[in-house]
């Protein structure tokens, strides 16, 4: 086992840690350890919401969550030698749920898949499902199966949901300027176009006094993937995969956190995958003047080889037509909500109620394509079910589907 | 082999054909055939250009093609007993290129791949590149090289571009009125942002005197996809694949065309494809009442079990951020074209002109994926390229790339 | 399409065309055709019976079949510059059945398997099969389906049984040396422990008069797999793989024959693969004195990349202790007949006869694998199935197996 | 975590834990804990030769090991409700080598692979390869490297070499006549024809005093897989595997052991897998009947979903010829060994010892399959070896193959 470089303590709060992390980006956090290229080390991590959603069967923990609380990284970790330009070259070794006996926190044997409010986040869907859901979903190896989604089982494909090296001063300033326009374009909405910083809650790593206040005023959310990497929620960086980052700053300062047991293409429900603390196990190494050499200014990698193998997928297009008829023009972001949508309802004819549908579309390995997207005014998006992953066979055939009562996911009191 | 319910003279135009296609979707162009549920036949099909585009080294022809001819489909065939409700099962049991001797037509040993100039068609990327650009690619058994873009080789995934059913006549006028409505936006926009109905070109098999008239001026063109199937460009309709489409006329009345020798996720350079003449071998059958029974509204499949196995991807991230710098509000299609000029950027470092990396991008079997839809205000969308079809290592290393001059794509004279 | 180099008119018997090819191996068989590195090319081929087995519901034709007639190959094809010592590189770019309307001789829309008489070839398991029985199989694409063994269907892993070089006179004469050692240690066995030379019915394309007589004389049968590929059996030399062959005489002299559209790993009923004629096309090249360079004396490949894709199977396992109870050392051919035994046993159980299961385990896409070869004294064999073949679900479950009555495959008269 | 059913204290040997093993096979043998079908449970595993192999750079510990030791079995465990008759279904949850910081003991971060010396154990190339040789391998992740064969990475596809149920005395009974009728047809013999029962270094659970002493006298070697399962050395069993064991006794007395990091097919070396203790979660249920109604004696399997994967093999054949070129009949084993030495003779052209390559496939996932079974008088072995794990490319190319000094592996003194 690799030497951990940051310890966490899952029955604490993530700011009663020994060494603080941090959940906002900004160049002078300070790093947490320093290692050498081509050394591999472990990194423990709360999950993101740290512990306030619990294993049970309400989801008033989803509905009444607080996003000025988020992410809960772990790092920085400064790498001897990166230097701005450089290419961080970091391997995914390995990564797993909580190793202890089953309990309160996810990650330990457990975790959740949620729907947030629309008046609390929102999600992709968000017009369809204003309300606040929730699945818990029990690990069993690489398995997941839930209780709230009765009928599934499926191979997780364990993945970082976030991970990313520290902007510049310079960069974070960009950042803060182009998501400051777009929300000035329509301050008052609900969900926001963006989040801006806020001090509220902001955990800066060992920063005080005057240096924290400061930063905490400037330091950009976590919410976005950006040019650092950060929250990209890709699938497919799971176990053995490279990662090549951009530095920004000396030293590099990667972060992780968001583990995620699994999670379909595009986090759907925004709090998508499901969600657990855990550990990962990274190695590092720099290529220097990477950055121009390659011409990479967002990261770049390569999947590892151990993605849960399906082979047969149902699949369900979407077009860039609102539901109420409207065309738009080659807008894949529509096309892939309606595709999800047709996927939905699909599954409604065999007994989920639509909540359940949409989580489980959040939550298993399922392929979000881009299938055509040149073809005008219609951008035709695809969204792949692996069908192996449920006890009935969900295809179409001669008859009508079989519906059965499935229940129903944690919802919220009102 | 099954019966031959289209055939094609591929040494004469679309229009010189003994029976007649059609290029245009409406509810009243004639069957060409009638089959029965449980039946395998084979249609023939003329490429999309109708041989417009030569395997030469000049894209002149790519610059000055019309749009008003495409695509060229075959059928319609009925299906006895299908009626509007009904699912349309359909099976893509074998498709190929001409099997005859190389000869002047895509299909016959060779197809293209173009990328529109943007006064006559444009295509995901235009902006980049505004010029007229063709590769062409000589096919070996399943594999495809070209001598415009040295150094790959890959194994195609053949599929129709182009598959579908009529449209009612209900179904049609919406069609028409949201896309009128859109293009009523901008009427001006080049390119356009829709392509409405014109008699121009148009074909409607055996459609004459008034009839033709009348259909011609309402009948939809097929650049788009639609709730019937269409142009959907899904690259994983390969063999072996299984379709269900709504049937909205009695009949069904099932149309083919526009067949690719392989293509890559988004078809991003509009013709994007390799484009070829060929043969498809379909088996239909039909599932009563399946639209409201699975809750299909469009097309819904089944991909088969045989496109090729790569199990190397480089991977390019893409955020919905503006080349300038601003910031848009989830937007997966501007990812996914972030994401696709990262990997052409990339590429470019090994050797390739811009050119030949976008063409290869719209050619080679590589993946696009929704990967993030939900971290506001940034998509992030991924484009995986299997690094196995290079002769050379494109992995970033400890060193810097090794360039090497890889010519040039063919170009037009102006 | 690339030219063809050996043409056949499938209409004719192996002998009567108008260039003849051979069924046996010997350094003095004329080319048919000289063909440079770098160069692609068609041969044609007669399936390997000659059109003995027909499309019907008797094993008669099996029965009766005569081994002398075997294999009908297409070749020799020379390459210009090989040597003694050189590696032929010969990749194989595509092949498939006869291209024409179905018709009387296997490729043509179908083909066959058969379990061979213990009197008459015999089998894997000729003990517990001592009578001829046949399937015949229906081409749909690349999938295949038999009306003599129901509720399969799959994908063929199209291949041809037989590509090999031929031998130097020195070679020949260790085979004949080493193979007729044997036969002299039990004559009269039935079935024989190998197929000596004879004259009977041997074709040696343009060799006639006494080089004809001599030549026949010492030629070797095709039957087994040797230094030279030859009969090798191998279902993964499929679409796109690349074999470096051994060169034993001046310009390697390359022949093929005994086309497959699917076979399971050991071609286990003799005839156990899906035997069709039909067409490959192959490109090749030449690696001087690679040989010894690479220390090759037997063929290597690089499988391609289009194999059949499934993600389910049910495994056997295999002992080599005999069906009596004795105990035999590390004995993998019984362990992998014992696996085979027990797969059939539990197909039974589902309805099919054991003729039905040996038939279908011989032309699927199964997998055979050494598991155990070191654990004394038993070898664990292992045969995997593809549960996603059957229109039923195949595994164990809570309950007994359903069993469906499934009919017979074709037998013989007595 | 499931709940631990079997500790193991990984700083103390196996006769000194708490609760002990067994080391046999014997139907008394009392199990050390009972559950009920549908029950989850984790057992810890020591590795098999006890801590005996160390991480160092000599093989003198291979070389003078003690079979008598071996294998060191946790369990049995009794599940409730199980009769002889009945079929144990067993889920492979999840595995992995011991959780703990780096030591002495294979499975903490490195496990080893070894070849046993011709004078004690032997291997299936014993007569290549008459010494003792070891590999350590380090654990990164699922990933295994070695300083003792430089050059290659994998992803290791972990299983547990051994898990059987316990056999009835009748079966005991049978197991012990055949095994000894075959030594007794060479007694003498080097290595030996099989190992019969011993009471020299026996573990035989709680069992003591008399009844200890007549099992031990009767108790079976665990080294052989047989109809209980036991030691199949099955590389396919891995996460997420469901395995069917035939029930012979009241319980069904299931034990499981000798934890592989990874293994190729045939475990060739015989400690021819990555060797480890560890920990495997199991999930256990019971279908009555099960023996006859699916016509199951020997275990019947599903492999998981999470092997790795790789998609570029290059492949060896061989034929049963022996290497002084006498001709064997259809002898598949010979042909795998030819297979696997003509795939170490050409790996030692880049380099490697043959005792390096010899180790590499023992322990890598490589692919060893049945091709050929029926050609007279010739099997048809097949090993495949992906490339994709070496850091050059292994396969033959225009020129010679470089090679490179690739150092030795861990060798004995004498």
């Amino acid at each position: 086992m690799p030497e951990v470089k940051f310890r966490v303590d899952q029955s604490r709060l993530f700011a009663e840690q020994e060494v603080l992390g941090h959940n906002r980006w900004h160049p002078d956090v300070p790093p947490v350890a320093t290692v050498r290229p081509g050394e591999e080390f472990r990194l423990e991590c709360r999950e993101w919401f740290d512990g306030a959603i619990r294993n049970d069967d309400s989801a008033d923990d989803v509905r009444d969550c607080d996003f000025t609380q988020v992410h809960k990284l772990s790092g920085p970790i400064a790498v001897e030698g990166a230097e701005p330009g450089d290419l961080l070259m970091v391997d995914i070794v390995d990564l797993g749920p909580v190793p202890q006996e089953k309990g309160p926190v996810a990650g330990q044997g457990w975790g959740y898949t949620g729907i947030f409010a629309r008046e609390n986040g929102g999600g992709f869907l968000t017009d369809h499902f204003p309300g606040a859901y929730k699945a818990v979903w029990d690990f069993r190896g690489q398995t997941a199966t839930s209780r709230h989604i009765p009928g599934v089982s499926f191979v997780g494909i364990a993945h970082p949901g976030l991970m990313g090296t520290a902007p510049s001063a310079e960069l974070l300033a960009r950042w803060n300027k182009r998501e400051g326009d777009l929300i000035a374009t329509n301050p008052s909405r609900v969900p926001p176009l963006a989040l801006p910083p806020t001090a509220e809650n902001a955990v800066l790593g060992s920063l005080s006094g005057a240096e924290f206040e400061r930063a905490a005023q400037e330091a950009a959310r976590t919410a976005p993937p950006r040019e650092n990497g950060g929250n990209q929620d890709i699938k497919n960086l799971s176990r053995g995969s490279r990662v090549f980052y951009p530095v920004f700053v000396p030293g590099a300062k990667l972060s992780v956190g968001d583990l995620h047991f699994s999670q379909g293409d595009g986090e759907i429900t925004f709090c998508g995958a499901i969600e657990m603390g855990g550990y990962i196990d990274l190695h590092v190494d720099v290529i220097k003047g990477g950055m121009e050499a390659y011409g990479v200014e967002t990261p770049v990698f390569i999947p590892g080889r151990v993605e849960p193998r399906y082979s047969e997928y149902l699949a369900f297009a979407g077009l860039s037509v609102t539901e109420s008829g409207e065309q738009r023009y080659l807008d894949s972001h529509l096309a892939y909500q309606r595709a999800c949508l047709n996927a939905i309802n699909y599954l409604t004819k065999f007994g989920y109620t639509p909540e359940q549908a949409y989580l489980f579309l959040g939550a298993a390995p399922i392929e979000g394509r881009f299938s055509g997207v040149v073809d005008i005014p219609n951008s035709c998006a695809t969204v792949y079910i692996p069908t192996e992953v449920f006890d009935f066979d969900p295809r179409p055939s001669a008859g009508p589907p079989k519906r059965v009562d499935r229940g129903q996911c944690a919802v919220s009191s009102r």
